[in-house]
């Protein structure tokens, strides 16, 4: 069934009126009519079946709250270093599928390419759509935020319960025990930066450290710049969300 | 440090003669010079520091092996539904950096793009040498090998210790066990179909499923059809590759 996102805070049997993008993509492309159905996540990031009882403006009555969670139970913030052409929208569309809660952008030393400070709001707007489709698409319950930090000094000074660098060195000396050690901390809040195409300086590294950052290698092999957050969102739920089952299971087994 | 790839048996203090596309990326691309130095991974897939003693033709001394594997410890094929535009291209790119042994496209009923067996051949010599540019990059030992099957019958007789299919249908109903169970009975290799965007019809999983191929989930959230067997490639190295170290460390701690 087809989702959307609405900033409405929803309850079962209320009428909503719905306007802009999805009255579009619901009336206009899939051609919806009175009667259909389709979600709705709401401001809560509560997702909801809606039945739609006007078309001309867009009207629905929400109907039962649907349970399923399909968040992962670690709020990641990945910070990307800028690299050039379209990889940044790969990796916000990609991150969102793989459960990301926020997606931040910020120029590193190292990289071949920088945004500057007026040309960046119309990127992140522009990323911000894309994460939209993609929370949609995948059936997210709420759209992750994009954002865009200047300087990495202001990345250092962010909250977080575990905060990583993803540090190319760091695999390359063998360390790959870090990420799973911190996940199972059960951080409620995780950041972890990533260098871009180039790589974080050695200063930049030392910088994060003394800021908390701890380096985490991410598997024997080199990722690429928009590969390896992939590979760690992926890692974060084979660990809290397929894991976890699996050892239930085993666990129910055993009794 | 640059990473190629040679046919040759490689072994320390021979002298090796290299052409074509190594030749012409190391001496006319990156303009190495006599002494220079490289990785080269030969036939049986060790890979050793070579320096160069010759230019035209670029001729090169094999020094010491590097020990280091970047080799997941099951040899996972992914067979991929086929999909429309550049997706298989990023399909084993990414599949390469993040371990896979074999990539084959299959034509399946509800796909909107069908490859035809004359074309195939120059599609899969293409995808081939996007396999090799990424293991080079991700420093493989080897290059994984991409391959065409017209139909999912030839998929069905394939022998593996282990057979998956990534089906959306149980990913909906809760099922996140399966990947885990599969990996932590040690198989050496792992044979997983993903379907195209239209998803697999049915009949055709119900037909995977008597021969022997498991329905498994791959976490809560829909993902798209290219992103599915990164998923399990990363979910596959987190346990193997991220997992036993972490539990060697604690095991350490704890004596």
């Amino acid at each position: 069934m087809q989702r959307y996102f609405t900033d409405e805070s929803l309850t079962e049997g209320a009428s909503v009126t719905l306007h802009g993008a999805v009255e579009h993509h619901a009336i206009t492309v899939l051609r919806m009519q009175v009667g259909g159905q389709f979600e709705l996540a709401g401001a809560q990031g509560h997702a909801f079946v809606v039945t739609i009882t006007g078309i001309d403006p867009l009207t629905v009555r929400v109907e039962q709250r649907i349970a399923a969670n399909h968040e992962l139970p670690v709020a990641v913030t990945i910070v990307c270093g800028i690299s050039k052409g379209q990889k940044a929208e790969l990796i916000v569309q990609k991150a969102t599928e793989l459960g990301v809660t926020r997606v931040l952008f910020v120029n590193t030393q190292w990289a071949t390419a920088r945004w500057l400070p007026d040309r960046a709001a119309k990127k992140v707007a522009r990323l911000q759509q894309v994460a939209q489709s993609a929370a949609e698409q995948s059936h997210r319950d709420v759209v992750p935020t994009v954002g865009f930090v200047p300087l990495l000094d202001a990345v250092m000074r962010l909250d977080a319960d575990a905060k990583l660098v993803a540090y190319e060195e760091s695999a390359k000396q063998g360390e790959h025990a870090q990420l799973i050690q911190t996940v199972s901390a059960h951080p409620r809040s995780l950041l972890a930066v990533f260098g871009p195409e180039g790589g974080l300086a050695p200063e930049e590294v030392a910088a994060l450290n003394a800021a908390g950052f701890v380096n985490a290698g991410l598997g024997p092999r080199i990722l690429r710049t928009e590969t390896a957050p992939w590979y760690l969102l992926a890692a974060i739920s084979t660990y809290t969300e397929l894991q976890e089952d699996s050892q239930h299971l085993v666990n129910s087994e055993k009794n």
